[in-house]
């Protein structure tokens, strides 16, 4: 019966938040001492198994080289027409404390009747209470448009403080975006093992939200692309096709320092220990796809589809020979198959820690599989990576014939918070 | 190197089954002893567990009794308007040998460079060579157009043998019906436990269909609503309670025999050991119900939502006791609560076997989660059970405000095949 923020002496949801929590239908009076039935997850027996849960607070947000859960639950928000530099501090105050809770297999407030009066509704939504967090991990990340909006206006007193590297995307050949999956002012970024999980944390992010941020677009995946350790295997997507077989892995520190984290010297010191997210929906024209004999298909992607080898031989962890012949002539390899395409050696030494995940949007209206591959992918700097490497691939990809890029966004990830601040605290200081 | 559907002696698939995998592009010669390598999942170093597998052939199709899995993808399908008779039993057998193999953890067709020609593509699509099949079912089903076409055309000679349980359903009050999401010729419903399975399994047997049937529409599942067996523990809906806490389980033989498999006095020989699935897509909105407070979605209920306890009193498997009176007067659990108008003792004890999974399509353009329950109920005979039952529940729950169904559809579940022979066999006899 004891309020365990208060009792804890640790950050509860600010006044806005809990009025979100209630929504429009609720005025006043929710702060105050709980006096309801608190039960969290442990309590209702969840069986979390110790790895099962990442740490929220900490140099790096978690969500990025974590080993990447099964299931994603990724949404894009647009604050409020009138909200201000206090209520955008609020909001991410709020959101870090509902995050670190639910990380840690949580309900995002207070179960049970009312941290307020007795008209309120509980402060978490319910479907998650018996389930594990299955490694939930909450990645949060700030667009270009929460620095200066569309028409220019810097709403936040922070347009001065937009890292160079945040850029607006470039057009590429062959992008055919939609407005309904482009952009956002922030995003959160779920992976779970649990898909459950991971739409309650959303879910409840998106309640907290009310009135000051609302989703703009949101994607579910249910097959992670990529592995991101050397523990995991290499999952396959819906080309299936492995995917991810060269992916920077966790371990790879010198790569991954190098590769995925930004460092003050980057032009935002704020950013120092955060990283660059580019998230692309592509579609992909399955059905044309699955009627390519084998010797096609392998020849696009530049890995046999059984084992994930490159063409050039060995299996699947054999670094790719791009000048090896073939006795026909030509080289073993095509030149613009996606493999050797989005190489480091053909990218100036550019790689991307990739963390993707298939998708099915059920079907159009001729019977298809709306299906493909939300791509995700950090890294230190998009100019350097993302962009020059889907500039070649857009030009040149064997692959670009079965795929169709219909989103895309960029979005600052800030580093971890420390215990007791918020994610994104130095870019408000 | 062995064409296994030949050295076996099983069936394997039509010619034309072989065409739709080729797809439109390649003509002829797919029937033949296969040159490519065969590589089954098995091959591919898959930890399948023993309990994952459950058989295709027998009394009962599985996936209904079956304990339920923790992801869905179900399709309803049409068949091409040129699709006769002869052509609709071929299709049939089709997907009952590639399902069967599906099933058991194999590929759809044997995988590998061509069981024809060089320019033939694989027979198997690939994303899932390497997992196991996580308890796949594949449940096919019969809708009331295939018997009875929408212009009253008898197509494939068989509306003097539809059964009359399979009845077309009525409008339900509050009824909100897309036609993006209503009726079929067919469904295939697959459950299991990893997503990208079962969205194997629909896109393997819509491409073996290509030509002969296409999807009409589909739905991705993430969360099982239901327990089907006393193993299970039951999980929570997007409202956040316990959903299924009453549901039929397969222990329940006497039950199941009664409320669940049709029998040849229902007016159908040939369905005698199936079942009728009714499916119902409802969305949620889980806005307006995260906004009421505890005891308010309590009384909606009839059910506490920490435990699942009838509000009555008692556990969760406690009856529901609905004449127990509250000290401030009328009932402990409202007359109009959802427990009491869905119990069987308010429905003259009929029941449901209750099948269905949550579902996020994404957001609608207000940022607001379309979400909900894809609900899906088997029984013997819809004209007792669930039409009634729901004709209740449309006038009177007190749930109804937080509902919208959005789809619809209705089939005739088969009995199992025997092996050799496939799903529905009795229907063309």
């Amino acid at each position: 019966m004891t309020d365990e923020n208060t009792a804890t002496g640790k950050p509860g949801l600010s006044r806005r938040g809990m009025l979100g929590l209630a929504g429009a239908t609720v005025g006043a009076g929710l702060v105050g001492v709980g006096a309801g039935v608190v039960l969290d997850r442990t309590v209702l027996g969840a069986s979390t198994h110790p790895t099962d849960t990442y740490p929220f607070y900490g140099q790096h947000q978690s969500g990025i080289t974590t080993a990447a859960q099964d299931r994603l639950h990724f949404a894009a928000f647009d604050v409020a027409a009138d909200l201000d530099r206090d209520g955008l501090v609020e909001l991410l105050r709020d959101w870090t404390v509902a995050a670190a809770r639910m990380t840690q297999g949580r309900p995002a407030g207070k179960y049970g009747p009312a941290s307020g009066p007795a008209d309120a509704p509980p402060d978490d939504t319910g479907e998650a209470l018996d389930l594990p967090p299955g490694g939930l991990t909450l990645t949060i990340g700030f667009g270009p448009t929460l620095f200066t909006d569309t028409d220019g206006r810097d709403r936040f007193g922070i347009a001065s403080r937009r890292p160079s590297a945040l850029v607006d995307l470039p057009h590429f050949a062959g992008d055919a975006l939609l407005d309904a999956y482009v952009g956002g002012d922030l995003c959160v970024q779920a992976c779970s093992d649990d898909p459950q999980v991971a739409v309650h944390a959303i879910r409840n992010l998106s309640r907290i939200a009310f009135g000051r941020a609302s989703i703009r677009w949101s994607q579910l995946g249910f097959g992670r692309t990529s592995s991101t350790t050397r523990s995991q295997t290499t999952p396959r997507n819906l080309f299936g096709f492995k995917d991810g077989t060269a992916n920077i892995k966790a371990e790879d520190s010198s790569v991954v320092a190098d590769q995925v984290w930004a460092d003050s010297g980057d032009g935002a010191g704020w950013m120092h220990g955060g990283s660059y997210l580019v998230a692309r929906k592509i579609r992909m024209v399955i059905e044309t796809w699955d009627r390519q004999q084998l010797g096609e298909q392998e020849r696009i992607i530049g890995r046999d589809k059984g084992e994930g080898a490159p063409l050039s031989g060995g299996t699947e962890f054999t670094e790719p020979n791009f000048l090896a012949l073939a006795p026909s002539g030509g080289t073993k390899i095509d030149p613009d198959s996606h493999v050797r395409l989005a190489h480091p050696t053909t990218n100036n030494g550019a790689q991307l820690l990739r963390r993707g995940y298939n998708f099915v949007d059920g079907n159009d209206e001729l019977g298809r599989l709306n299906a493909g591959l939300f791509f995700i992918a950090f890294q230190r700097d998009p100019r350097k990576q993302f962009i020059p490497i889907q500039q070649q691939l857009a030009r040149s990809d064997a692959m670009n014939e079965y795929l169709k890029h219909v989103g895309s966004a960029i979005f600052a990830v800030p580093p971890g918070a420390r215990e007791g601040s918020y994610v994104g605290a130095g870019l408000f200081d």
